[in-house]
């Protein structure tokens, strides 16, 4: 077959590779990428083409350019970039419904697809989470709450199922981190998670579904009570 | 409250004035966009500049640059880039799934929150498909398809949701349109369409989640046979 010649152009072709290196994490978030000399020598363009580049990055929401402390990986991806600003104009509601949407059908998948080694993994979360309860130490249990729907994810063994609710998540659990700490609702939690783990590990696809369901219903009522909370 | 300074370059002011105009459809797909010289007095910049955001975009997705052809408007949605992406890199199956889920939960909201008006649409767009396929009007029939899906999605009225499923949804039909015409999948659809239209006319989400589920695992069959077929 013949190829094709490269109609990319240098600023194009210099820019897909520096995503690439933020997409597989070679560039992590949060850390200053390379200085220009450095990256003109990697990439073997010049200062402008280079600047071009970056500022591309910048646009797509990648990178971030900060005044007199040069240029900071912001973002892992342009898809989670676009999301959430797609996410932003139209409310939590909405937001947790698509999460909801999500999560049942990586429930049902689980359910099928689920290995022992990630149902004891799934129960190690769980247990993470009472110890935090425990200890009444909500950061913890956030996190084990992260993990615990994270795995079930994982064990849908769908990558676009898993990035969409991934890119998703960040920001859902900065709303609603306040709503899970001042009520009840962490430690009925607990018990759908376990619930949730034995209809997983029965390959139960339609019990999980409504567990999930469950869940993610008494989270809506809860935003929706505090929105008119607010309106009052 | 005291504003800040608007910190934004010059250059990504343009890019996103410019994203606007695409989003909101004032510069359609397919279509050139203005000239530079028209372009450089509107944003009041000087050539540079405008170039600068215009690489931005293409970059983006949003515009492609054709040699001797001017600038063309490439797509909509950033969104819709970046989704159309990830789903080259997840394959058939895994798209599917993702779709099953958000038109699941499409359906039920559909059976909570239809309208009268909504539920006619819905009628209409299966006459329009019984029509075609009496006609053996394949294009027709794809065309009645997509907006009897489209129309559930709107019922749901969550905009989050339908953008998803939009964005999605024309890649997939390119995918699977020889499958529809090629076996009596068209005739079956017809028929679960039909109990579809009732379970929301019911408000039964229940029974309408079940329907999208069927139509979308007989696809889903279809497409792993085919490509079974192909490794043989």
């Amino acid at each position: 077959m013949i190829k094709k010649p490269n109609r990319l152009t240098l600023v194009e072709q210099v820019a897909l590779q520096m995503e690439e290196l933020i997409e597989r994490g070679h560039w992590k978030i949060g850390v200053k990428i390379p200085s220009e000399k450095e990256l003109m020598q990697t990439f073997d363009v010049s200062r402008n083409t280079l600047r071009e580049a970056i500022r591309a990055l910048v646009h797509a929401g990648l990178l971030k350019s900060k005044q007199g402390k040069g240029t900071i990986v912001q973002s892992t991806s342009v898809l989670s970039v676009a999301l959430n600003k797609h996410m932003e104009k139209s409310g939590l509601l909405d937001t947790l419904e698509v999460r909801l949407a999500l999560e049942q059908k990586a429930a049902a998948l689980a359910a099928k697809r689920r290995t022992e080694d990630e149902l004891d993994e799934l129960e190690k979360c769980i247990d993470l989470g009472v110890e935090a309860l425990n200890k009444d130490n909500m950061d913890q249990f956030i996190q084990a709450d992260i993990s615990f729907h994270k795995t079930i994810l994982i064990m849908a063994d769908n990558r676009l199922l898993y990035d969409l609710y991934d890119y998703m998540t960040d920001s859902i659990y900065e709303s609603i981190s306040n709503i899970l700490s001042v009520d009840s609702l962490a430690s009925n939690e607990t018990r759908i998670h376990k619930e949730l783990l034995e209809a997983i590990r029965n390959q139960d696809s339609r019990k999980a579904e409504a567990y999930v369901n469950e869940y993610i219903t008494t989270l809506k009522h809860r935003v929706k009570q505090l929105e008119e909370e607010k309106d009052v």
